[in-house]
């Protein structure tokens, strides 16, 4: 079977410059990077803000499993649909981590039919976006040593530094680190640590800022630690900005890619969907939605997750709102919810499908909490038997939804045709009144609360009294006004991965909160969140390699 | 008066087709990185092999002082001043790094009128070339923590691990860390560091591999630690060096720019002077001299440290030699190895200027103990004064050379004709008949010892015991021919940096022989070596930002 790196390379690109003009991407606006890749000038982005926005969908998911459950293909695939049926559509995804590339979870360009291209280099160094920000995010680390070592003028107690270091890797050894040893020259020891680049505030910030002043000034606003007196210093504090915000300039212009049907896709910005709002940035979905009729877009993780976030936060901070929202699910990922191992999912068990429904029911009718009318897209699977698609249907019939099967991984933009004229009929509907969960002047514990009971349909949520504190003294600080981040496992509603379905009653247990003054949130940790992953007994870098003729093999 | 920043933002720059079609590279070989950088594509490279090669000018200097003696804007002057009488020439030249730009040294794409441009996305990122050398080196370093996590299969012995993280940040903090803390799921706690990325060994093998499947060969071989019964363990035993190669393969490709002129600069690559060699790419290198009649490139730190290396390691990986050699000098500089405080360096002082001439004069003729025919490019400050320049010719033309005024940065190409005209008549004098310093076969220890008598004029080399075992060790291992890299400061011919001039009979002391096998040398360290600047304490960065037209401002 050909792989989907096999796929990519078979495909023939179009120049960069043909697929912006597509889009109406005039050539000057182009800042190529290679042949098949641009970034799109920030003057050119400016040029556009006074046209009319077009609709944008929301791709999202029932609660992930090892078995993949397809947004980006769903994505991709849509995408490809809807400009193939005439409607003009721009695609705008998240981009990937080297991370993970290297590790267990391979690229994050879609697959089959429905990928992003060219496949390695959007997944090797792609434009350097993430670069910039590692440089950044080490930048701000690097300063806040340097000012201890030259005599703390502005006192930050060394115990209160909350600035970590970054990296784009998986590398569990730097998860914990005593830094600064080696005696005088070397600074003051303290306990330190890195997480990966996409859990990075910087990442946040890059994602959420609308233009360079507002990225400018949000990362001045990171607070790197507080004073022996609990004042907050900033990144600001440290003139450590100005410096961040050049090393993020030419990054900060949205990524022109192509799918493998030659349409225009944004690649941009990637933040991690548990500590940070998992979608990507805002200055490519507001871009898109200038430049097309119909822009899809997703979210990280399930929809409890990713969708919340991309709702609560991203929409709020872009003064933006979904027109529709496509729900994606596999029926091996249902009979999976229902309970069946991963070895006997190959055979056919329309009672397991059905008890798994109880997920994607639950991820349906949370989106339209928000007002959103949704559409699930049912990632079809060779195994998938008539009766098990049947009781997808029907179910979701009864929430007034439709379950529409796909086969844009094997067939492309035709597999997705289906579920493309559905869409088209929600944006048509009009029927979309988006509301985001709660409103700003809530106080911090009571949007958490919103949310664990609304969306995760959890009982009560569990403050310890020194949390509780943590979120007053945020709200005395003048915090209280912005959105939650709700950190907590993507397998389950609730914060025990192993609580598969529809779980009701639970009880979420914070352990932490953290202020990201920058990015405009407070993360809220529920459960244990890996901020640096690490990599498998046998890392996929080992089958990464250059064949005879230097082309990159081993990826996917 | 203007800032280097000023003139190159008030510059006109070509497109960089138009620079590549100069010296005739078809627009097909180009991979563009916005509108005036590209990459050279590797088929396009191998295209040229056959073609005869142009001269080869080796820039170079005194002994550095903080004044800065010039080397980069010779070279730039040099090159524009070739081109402008006609000569199809090309410079090839170190990529900054990002430490410096925002610690005290600032960027390194020359000054004045002789810079090459876009100052600002040459110092900051460039085409990303640096990020992938961080990327190869901490997936290799994480793989190496993997490995002792999932069970230590090769017996690594955690306490013999050499191989150190990377950061391309002036960060002191990192320099001695405890990694790996936190518990089991954290791995082996260690003792471990960072090193600045143009003191990584994948720079060092970046920049001396000959091709691709040289590239993958070299870090294949590159040591990270011993087995407890001293065996080698290598990133090929780790199955690191594939997707090593694969972050690399872009990045490889040399990189196109400008000078101010608007004729042709690679700028390629850029390992530490004294840890690694200190020279530009070879492929950047040798890509040049197939492309031009001239090629000038330049060396890092003084002409002991850089030019050293440049002949006896790169030429030497490459198979390639110089026909000319320039050194850098300057009055102001030469004042200084006389005894003068910098602050007395604006007055005239003759006899100083005299003393100074030794530190001069020992460069010029150790450049021609290895063959070479040498100019001396007197690098013109205004304060220089008629008395004090002829007292530096005098002593030139004694030793068979010439003094020769260049006022490149103030004057452009037109500042460095004089000079071009004298490498004129070197290339066509056809008397250079380079050697290399030693021969392969001559032991570790008589290498450098070699170095240290001829080019350091050092009495003796001080081995302790266990350091001469090593050295033996790595004889018996099959490395014994490699060249050696001598890392020492730049201040001095001695390893003690206070000792100006051109001191004779010192001792040198060797403290530490480390294998760098990937790379193909031994370095020997004498003295203290810095592998991680530090931040001074008001760091370039909190003067760098960008203006209300989102321009980078403060880089100098």
């Amino acid at each position: 079977m050909a792989t989907d790196l096999d796929i990519a390379r078979a495909a023939t690109l179009l120049p960069i410059a043909e697929v912006a003009a597509r889009i109406g991407i005039p050539d000057e606006a182009l800042e190529p990077y290679g042949r098949h890749k641009a970034k799109l000038g920030l003057d050119f982005v400016d040029s556009q803000r006074s046209r009319p926005d077009g609709a944008l969908v929301l791709v999202t998911g029932i609660s992930p499993t090892a078995a993949g459950e397809g947004k980006t293909t769903t994505t991709i695939g849509l995408g490809d649909a809807l400009n193939s049926l005439g409607t003009k559509t721009m695609i705008a995804l998240r981009e990937p981590s080297l991370g993970p590339c290297f590790g267990v979870k391979g690229g994050a360009t879609g697959g089959g039919h429905a990928q992003v291209v060219p496949m390695e280099e959007i997944n090797l160094h792609f434009t350097g976006d993430f670069h910039a920000i590692t440089s950044a995010n080490n930048l701000l680390a690097a300063m806040v040593d340097n000012h201890l070592y030259w005599g703390n003028e502005l006192g930050l107690d060394a115990r209160r530094i909350a600035w970590r270091r970054a990296v784009d890797m998986n590398d569990r050894a730097l998860r914990s680190i005593n830094a600064a040893l080696g005696g005088v020259p070397n600074g003051f020891p303290r306990e330190d640590g890195f997480d990966i680049t996409v859990a990075s505030e910087v990442m946040a910030v890059f994602c959420l800022a609308r233009d360079l002043d507002d990225l400018r000034a949000r990362l001045g606003r990171i607070i790197v630690g507080q004073t022996r007196d609990g004042r907050n210093v900033t990144a600001h504090d440290l003139k450590a900005d100005g410096a961040m915000a050049a090393l993020l300039r030419d990054a900060f212009a949205p990524n022109l890619v192509q799918t493998l049907a030659g349409f225009p896709a944004l690649v941009h910005g990637g933040p991690f969907a548990n500590i940070a709002h998992g979608c990507n940035s805002v200055m490519a979905t507001r871009l898109a939605m200038k430049l097309a009729d119909v822009v899809v877009t997703e979210a990280g993780f399930g929809a409890d997750l990713g969708a919340e976030k991309f709702l609560d936060i991203k929409c709020r901070a872009a003064g933006i709102a979904p027109s529709a929202c496509v729900v994606v699910a596999t029926v091996r990922a249902l009979k999976m919810h229902g309970g069946v191992a991963k070895s006997a999912l190959g055979a056919e068990d329309v009672a397991a499908v059905r008890r798994g429904i109880a997920n994607l029911a639950r991820h349906v009718q949370n989106m339209q909490k928000f007002g959103l009318p949704v559409v699930v897209a049912l990632n079809h699977f060779t195994s998938d038997t008539e009766a098990e698609i049947a009781v997808v249907r029907e179910a979701m019939a009864k929430l007034g939804t439709e379950a529409i099967l796909c086969t844009h991984w094997a067939d492309g933009a035709a597999g997705a045709a289906d579920l493309a004229r559905a869409v088209q009929g929600l944006i048509a509907g009009g029927t979309a009144a988006f509301e985001p969960l709660y409103n700003d002047h809530m106080s911090l514990a009571g949007k958490i609360e919103t949310v664990a009971r609304e969306i995760y349909h959890a009982s009560a949520v569990a403050i310890p009294p020194p949390v509780a504190a943590r979120l007053r003294r945020f709200e005395e600080q003048g915090f209280g006004h912005v959105p939650v981040c709700i950190a907590k496992t993507q397998y389950s509603f609730s914060a025990d991965p192993s609580l598969m379905g529809a779980p009701e009653g639970h009880v979420l247990p914070l352990r932490e909160v953290r202020l990201s003054a920058g990015a405009g949130f407070v993360v809220a940790i529920a459960g244990d969140i890996m901020t640096m992953p690490g990599l498998p007994r046998r890392p996929a870098a080992e089958g990464i390699g250059l064949d005879a003729r230097g082309r990159i093999e081993g990826l996917f």
